[in-house]
């Protein structure tokens, strides 16, 4: 499996995916999951994916592939993030009927993708690709998504994580959200690639990949693990329990 | 959907299940999960489920209806709570042939069974039996089972719950899986059901109902949100999202 999650949130993203890919638990390998299209001052598209690897890689030789004049993808060219998420969506919807139409395999060639960026003259937008090619865009309600397993991590966004969340706090969050799912399953696992995008910059502020010797990550799981037991010890004892 | 949790420690039994159920959004109902057989004494068998509620309610007025020619529940009976797990095993894949044998419906019968609970004789032993009707065991190394909703509270039971755990700080913990849970997945919802059983009690040590108001419960969330704030603001900022 795979987690993923985005967030966009009043001054910017934040994206964050793992590298684990496995197919039966004794075929495991570190494959990233994060993609980087970016025209400095004028686009900048972030992918993050999750399903099926060959569905995914296909997508992105595809769209890397299909370059304009300058010789950059033409996905670059869009008008808006929301033309990208059609387009990447289209390609979704070729590759899983290209790989899937001969054979009856019982094989799930369905993939997710998760686009954030930030296209001129629009403010930064995140969209949900589902494997169907259609898609949902976040909002200031709900911004953020996850993709693969996101159940273990998203009670911490839940708890902590709002549109007006600064940057630095979201991604200590994400770092503990991930740092659940980690500890509780196995289909999870480092290196984690972390990345900032400021509002307006145009180009990737920041993009980190966080292993299991990265200090900062050490310390927020220690820290972390820490302050929860501290904050279960204080809690009182039920008085029925006695 | 529905969550439970069951943990086998040292002291004895922690056993806890929601009560909501949902076919559809717009069919939301109450039921409770957990069932209690008592030989007074001599044996104590708690149930909790989770699967199609057809299939659960099924098997349990089956266990009750078979009665032993002291009018009580032929199971408990049982010389061993291994025994009853094969029983109950075998009821599970009766209802669910009986059920699913006529039409290919596209619904699922399958339900799944936390079985907890001492036999005279025996310590308490905890077991998860799967709609195939089999079943595994908890042991010391894993002293804890989970069916229904179970990735988002799983967490922090994996971070602070051992064997050796005493029952009340366990029934905390507890508690708080329960509301990380329902502040996320809608399908599961109070009141909860908690069950306390000390070892070699042969009867219940406790059962509360805990619904919204229940002061405690209210202090666990209260104090718990507020201490993982407090926690996660004493963290300090990543020196790369400047």
């Amino acid at each position: 499996m795979t987690y993923c999650i985005a967030l966009n949130l009043a001054e910017g993203l934040v994206m964050a995916s793992d590298t684990r890919t496995n197919a039966g638990v004794d075929h495991i390998a570190t494959f990233a999951k994060m993609t980087v299209l970016e025209a400095p001052g004028r686009a900048v598209l972030v992918l993050m994916s999750a399903g099926n690897l060959a569905t995914t890689q296909s997508v992105l030789s595809l769209l890397r592939q299909r370059v304009g004049d300058d010789g950059q993808p033409a996905i670059l060219q869009v008008r808006s993030l929301y033309d990208a998420a059609v387009e990447i969506g289209q390609l979704l919807r070729e590759v899983i009927s290209r790989d899937s139409g001969q054979h009856a395999s019982g094989v799930d060639f369905g993939s997710s993708f998760l686009l954030g960026g930030q296209v001129g003259g629009e403010p930064p937008r995140l969209f949900n690709i589902y494997p169907q090619g259609n898609f949902i865009e976040a909002t200031v309600d709900t911004p953020y998504f996850q993709i693969g397993e996101a159940k273990y991590g998203k009670p911490i966004i839940d708890r902590v994580v709002n549109f007006q969340t600064p940057l630095k706090e979201a991604s200590k969050c994400v770092l503990i959200s991930f740092d659940s799912t980690i500890r509780s399953n196995l289909s999870v696992g480092l290196p984690i690639d972390l990345l900032l995008y400021r509002r307006d910059g145009f180009q990737v502020s920041s993009k980190q990949r966080i292993g299991e010797m990265d200090p900062y990550y050490q310390m927020i799981r220690q820290t972390w693990s820490q302050g929860l037991r501290e904050t279960f010890a204080r809690l009182a004892d039920p008085d029925w329990a006695n």
